[in-house]
């Protein structure tokens, strides 16, 4: 199991952190490419060619602005293309509708702004239906995720 | 491989068909639920409970206004949620939010307003992972698409 | 008289304690919880279940994003609920929608962004039905803000 | 128990009927003013002096475009007002803004836009802190609604 | 002349001083009041029903969130109100709405968010209709503004 | 006395009879030009050469889309000018922006979005000033509004 | 002197009209091309690698939704793009934003929402740089339209 | 080949340096203007009088709030206009719209919200139809980019 994480500049990478973050947790190989729709057309192209015979089986792409980056990949591609609203101008409100208003039949799956975290945990998710190893992992992740909750945040907290 | 296809009300069933009739194309078996997360929240947990139990391997959740019911959805299973907002108010502005901009660990993957057919082709790109027989047949539907789109469209279009 | 206080992650305290404030000043018990509608649905049913036996008769509930918890309170209660979105993307825009835009039968009474000082005086609005007592403060409570309002500024002010 | 319902035009008159549907069904007395916060701010003053005297215990409000009613209504009194977004222009935005975003200590109850049953049903939820026979109604409202549900649509729809 | 200037906190008295100093600019006489619609509503009236009497021949009249004072003063006049939307909240959108999109007949002359210079300008322009001597000034203000700006800019500025 | 009226296109003249109309009611002479300020800006400028010569001591402009005419009006002349925002995408909202948010020094008075009548009555309320027989007629207007909207509108409207 | 006219899907045609009549007006040849960014992404590859070759010196292109369009065409072209925002949902906000907010060194022209008259219009004013006989026209079409705009419009509109 | 660059204020010169680095780069001519349209409106009209006599075959415009510039510029002159929204307020979604939403018949070519490097970028392609030498220099820019941004990102970022 290994996703592909794209972004467009250097600029987007600590915000892309996020996503590797949850990988790493889960134990999901993954390989970050910074390549850009508009800069770089040919070199993207290329290695989306490859992206399928690499053995990836899902990708995770984040941009800002006009941001094309994921329906671009997602046109090249039927791997399930997962979209990061990258916020840059306008708050990150036209990197979300230039990602999630894809046309009919092309669709990226689109994550909240700048949440590249949940973007890792979708592809996770995803890649869950195939590998139950990931499945267990998700469980015993909910189960600790909510105990820490509970743990730390207790009842009648002072206000 | 089976999806469930979860909305709020008889209202949505218009704006739904779109998902049923992706995965009918592609001989994905689904069904579907009216459940609101508001008015049956039992009922609504009573069917989660055994989601899994069932076989469904992904979940298509559609809703407008404050849409709850995806993120609901997602808080209560480890399968993956499509959130498909339904233009009601405000020209579904505030479904698309409520679906979208959800909190760290628990993601939505978000398609656009109304744009229920892609949450279908989401569904089926994601069960490709894991069924190699989607994915023949999502080559085959891309092949077919841009040779229709060519056929249909051609060069030279008057205006 | 009693109100719960309820918000989804620690960093909604500081904008929380508004609403502890006003409801301190007036002398109505509140017991607060840190109960996330995503992270631990379970544990929030829990304590929703005994929440009017405990003897609660208002909630108030602080959310940000896709800004479920007062919607999945008031599906769960029908002890008034009232919410305060809390801004974290889109200068809380996302959050005022997903709050407010309740389908028929779920209201929550909805106050201004981050206003939570707001929702703990409408809380007290609405006890001050039931409590005459209440009804005397809050008569004294806006007779003591005009006077201090018309004293601290007065007439004429030098700009 | 008694509510008054306040909107500013007589083509606010059949959005503003699903409160009065709301309350009629849980049996609650209302009367019905129309009385515009701009265009007769005396005579609104002159009834509102009067609304406690005359035993209303909640008041909703219904307004569009730059929508003050309820807000100036709020500044005259301390029972718990309820505001309705009424959708004139910009899809009710103006009003959702106008009514919900209250300066400190004078709280609106905002529901959603357009949505008058919702302000009914709050003010049912609101009077029933004090008369217990709306709690028994509202426990069996939400049992009927759930029930209704479920028969009405079931599991397995077809798409 | 004698134009009145309202705003409804101490925090909007920075942005208010732009209206004050550009009055004096042009001598014409001014009072400042802080008034809130929603806190001292009674104040508010009594103050506006001694208006003319003082001598008052135009408003100005500033507010942030659901700006209403200027509205609510414009509903107890005929004297002209200019209201100038402050930032608060969602970059003073919410006050822009609220002030400008009045109701029929009463109106609002609104300027740009933050700009209660303008509003000095704009009071000043509609004295002048009146007051020749302010035309005088005006004329001789835009002469001398455009001799400035040229003389300060100049041609082929460096980049 | 005597108002100038402008806009753009004849689509815009609908909207515009409604500054008219309320000028007609208050005796008020006015003259309508159709004139773009992107079409023919010499015409434009011609006819504002000789605006004050031709005795008009206030001027409204209406326009739609990126809706320069009023500022440019202002740019040109220290007459009044009340802006117009009118509604052709985005429901009005481009316009709006585009017309209230003057630079420093030159405002434009701006009302609601197609609320050309409002319009009017803010060029009869600032007339009013230099003309006292607009001042007793604004008065008796603003009585007449009242009871007869108390007269149509009555206390306890049916729902 | 050729423009290309791009858009991705047959019912964005009536729209695309615009452009192809005012390039007829002027006598420019152009070629329009139905080919979707994300559907037929190769074939439009194909189209754009010939596209200097076969001289064209201008291109159109028209889009909704995540309108890509123009942009992908502006990344494998140096020929100037003029974007036209098509409006499908959110009044068409979305492919506005996915249109004007290309990212540095990739810039697309963009005009108006729905406005694809305008991008004929500046096709030609780009191209007159080039065309002198362009230019006469130009100059010849803007006197015309003064002088058609007067004679229809005329002074004194009756309202 | 020559650009004039227009903008209104010297607050606006940090913004608008960009457009002139990008011209630089390439080459090509400018000259910057500081000329508001609505403080210097005759000085503007003096020097486009002059701009094509000057030998200016492009114009790039950049503007804030009702940013009215590049509009008023293509009003006077047939030679393309770029227009660069500058933000002030709401982000820029203001000058944005104040610019991209022109008429019919009189374009401007608008880029990204305080984007002037590609209004520069623009300028440069536009030429290009007619300067042969820009068109290699594109070649050979978009060329380094590629090369530029490939050997600084590489493949397998590090995240």
């Amino acid at each position: 199991m290994k996703v592909a994480i794209f972004f467009g500049s250097k600029s987007d990478k600590e915000i892309m952190k996020g996503a590797a973050s949850a990988l790493k947790d889960f134990g999901v190989e993954y390989k970050a490419y910074i390549l850009s729709a508009h800069r770089v057309p040919e070199k993207l192209m290329e290695v989306l060619n490859d992206i399928e015979k690499e053995g990836f089986e899902c990708i995770i792409a984040g941009a800002g602005l006009a941001a094309h980056l994921p329906g671009v990949i997602a046109s090249h591609t039927i791997i399930p293309v997962i979209g990061v609203p990258i916020k840059a101008e306008l708050n990150g409100l036209d990197a979300l509708l230039s990602i999630v208003q894809m046309p009919k039949s092309i669709p990226v799956a689109t994550v909240g702004i700048n949440n590249s975290y949940n973007a890792g945990m979708l592809a996770i998710e995803i890649l869950s239906i195939k590998y139950p190893e990931l499945k267990v992992k998700l469980v015993e992740f909910r189960k600790n995720m909510k105990e820490k909750f509970i743990e730390e945040n207790g009842e009648g907290v002072e206000l």
